[in-house]
């Protein structure tokens, strides 16, 4: 392919978070795209590129993607549903018996490519997902993705304890799907790989978990789970793993805290200890705040997780969160930042909307490899929003963007890309 | 008017809360309309009513329309913006010199105009609302409500004291404007109508409040007000009245605390002593969750005023609040009380689904009249809501409403009635 054949050069006006501390922003740039990976930004194209196709999103803003660090894909159709009903009716009445249809392959491609259709809607590039326990669902759910043009994580998730008979497996099945998944699967796609997903702790045996932790390192394959989400489930594990000092040393002891890149939900009730070896593993800790409110379980103390130098990345947490907007997600994690920052006497600070940015984007992109930021090498993951709608005053670039954010909608996202490519509205294979 | 002329029936699953406690729902039944009441609502059409002709919305569900009862007008262009910026830079950097703007007739009809187009869009029949101190602008909002076919009360806004001088008035200015309007207005419409609007203690002096109390009584016309919203404020206020025993008690002094119809926004911090006065006094707490979590001053115990009977609305306070609508204030309301929920160990539940609804229809209803039920007599105002996109699972009728107000927006708003009317999208006079 010649140089300019792989070259795209997009006008528009770029914003950006290299840091969190302030957006990076050019008025009516250009951003400069070779083989999907970002050259360069430019206030003023430089001459070499003067015989190049530019593709024109002048006065629209240029921004990258969003990353939804934790999802479960099968718990769409409860998307929004039950929100006043407590955790464990929501898990036994709805959630459970809902996974447990997926055993269907017709059922789960249903709800799936509904979910999928949702996720490229609301501007999510990046995505890491839960499925069920079915293989064939789960590798029904990747293939989907690759369809798509969305990076994505899928997890077949793991039960061989503690849950209820129609939605268990063995330990050895479990070990077995899942390798077999990962064998089938993680080279078939450079942007869409299988994680391994113990659903968590208690609901997992020993074994379980050490064969999935011997898997991701044998196959150097991710991992996602959930920590610490909620005080009844922190005592629940104590129990299950008395000689543990804390809830993340049992996935620590079985290789499964950060002996690969590894995602941990929640992470509300965090202690000292386990901050500091999520901080030495490199964890990724997932704040999923309007989770966290819906829930009513417990909220991250994002700011201390900051200040601890952990990577601090956004979830959706769909269906306990009731919305695949990360957007909507980076609204929440200010505003539950703000309820840690009235009730320190504004001692700890509420995050930023550049802060906020900055954790959707760069790092939650970071899970993903070089993504969420256009600096050099960065992949050209991004999202063109049209918001003339919303702009009728005069706004500043940060205000339009702020504005979009916190009034825009799906409506004001014009065009998605991920590594350079356009991506298309996913088409149903059923309604096919 | 024949009975025939004067009669409409509509077809539809209609959902309401004659209670706070469980949805009224009847699967594709008729609600009969005489005059722009409801008569009565039904399984099967009674047999006088066959020869009627029939709104058929089978299949969509229609509920009672939104009622907003705070919300500030003149802050729709920063809706969205400058979140990150706390209470008095947000105050003075945005908020009072955009205020000053509205002197200008065009300045405010562009923005008003805005503002309406979003409320209506947003399927907010009913609203109050905060103007500013300008006596035409304020006046110019009324008639560009009366034009819409919303109803609305509309206050134009007192302030003599402690305020920026470019947004001051004096006492008798103040005064003879309010009273200007009350005059010209309160019996122009039977749903748009003038409120007394003290912007808060702090910005005005006993004598203002005292004309305003005098005002309010000779002309019977309704107050809207802030109270207790944040512990600065309060103190303040005690600063201020030293002689008050609670900040109520500076507007009961001059008959602002329910001697008319009122309405106090936020109540994050009432006392026991404040609350049993507005009890006594039938006063309306009016609670604004989004701008609560929002502005982080505090968050209104919406349980404790429930449990002693005290009526509370539901306001969006834009642009505190960054969202027109009612029903993601919902949202927002259901999980800040079950933030007070986790905190009192599960002793204080939290807001279902039915009580907010009921909160948001028939409570924040109360203040219009017969508003915000489809029981006999009701003022129909309604709104019809095509989930179709949404329902593709064959949900109960209860759950299309609860993934409506969680996952759906304006796009599923096919209809909006209020009295009976459909009201259409307002058309702008500027563009005209």
């Amino acid at each position: 392919m010649s140089i300019i054949d792989s070259t795209k050069i997009f006008k528009g006006n770029i914003i950006f978070t290299p840091t969190p501390n302030e957006f990076f922003t050019i008025e009516n740039g250009y951003i400069v795209i070779v083989n999907g990976k970002v050259k360069n930004v430019y206030k003023i194209l430089p001459e070499e590129y003067n015989d190049f196709k530019i593709i024109d999103y002048s006065n629209k803003l240029i921004i990258p993607g969003m990353n939804d660090l934790h999802a479960h894909a099968p718990q769409f159709r409860h998307l929004g549903m039950a929100m006043d009903k407590e955790l464990l009716p929501w898990l036994n009445d709805y959630t459970f018996p809902e996974e447990s249809k997926f055993k269907d392959l017709d059922y789960s491609r249903n709800v799936y490519e509904r979910f999928i259709k949702e996720v490229w809607k609301q501007g999510t590039t990046r995505i890491a997902v839960f499925a069920t326990i079915h293989k064939n669902a789960s590798m029904d759910l990747m293939e989907l993705f690759i369809k798509s043009g969305l990076g994505a994580y899928v997890g077949k998730v793991n039960m061989d304890l503690n849950s209820p008979p129609y939605l268990c497996e063995t330990s050895e099945d479990s070990l077995m799907d899942t390798e077999e998944i990962i064998v089938k699967y993680k080279d078939k796609s450079p942007i869409v790989k299988p994680i391994i997903t113990p659903r968590f702790v208690p609901t997992c045996s020993s074994e379980l978990l050490k064969g999935l932790g011997e898997l991701s390192i044998k196959y150097k394959v991710s991992v996602q789970s959930h920590l610490s989400e909620n005080k009844n489930e922190i005592a629940w594990v104590k129990e299950l793993h008395p000689t543990s000092n804390f809830y993340g040393e049992v996935y620590n002891k079985y290789n499964l805290l950060g002996q690969s890149p590894t995602l941990m939900a929640h992470c509300s009730f965090s202690s000292r200890e386990e901050m500091a070896l999520m901080k030495e593993n490199n964890v990724i800790a997932v704040h999923c705040p309007s989770s966290n409110l819906n829930v009513g379980s417990g909220m991250m103390p994002i700011r201390k997780f900051l200040d601890n130098d952990i990577r601090v990345a956004f979830g959706s947490d769909i269906s306990g969160g009731h919305t695949c907007s990360i957007f909507k997600t980076m609204i929440y994690a200010i505003q539950v930042s703000k309820l840690f920052w009235a009730n320190s006497n504004k001692e700890i600070p509420f995050l930023s909307n550049s802060e906020a940015f900055y954790i959707a984007t760069k790092t939650g992109g970071s899970f993903f490899g070089k993504v969420g930021s256009f600096e050099e090498g960065y992949d050209f993951d991004a999202l063109v929003i049209d918001d003339s709608e919303l702009n009728y005053f005069n706004y500043s670039l940060e205000e339009r963007l702020e504005r979009f954010i916190y009034v825009g909608d799906d409506r004001h996202i014009l065009h998605r890309y991920v590594c350079g490519n356009l991506i298309e509205e996913p088409r149903s294979l059923i309604q096919l």
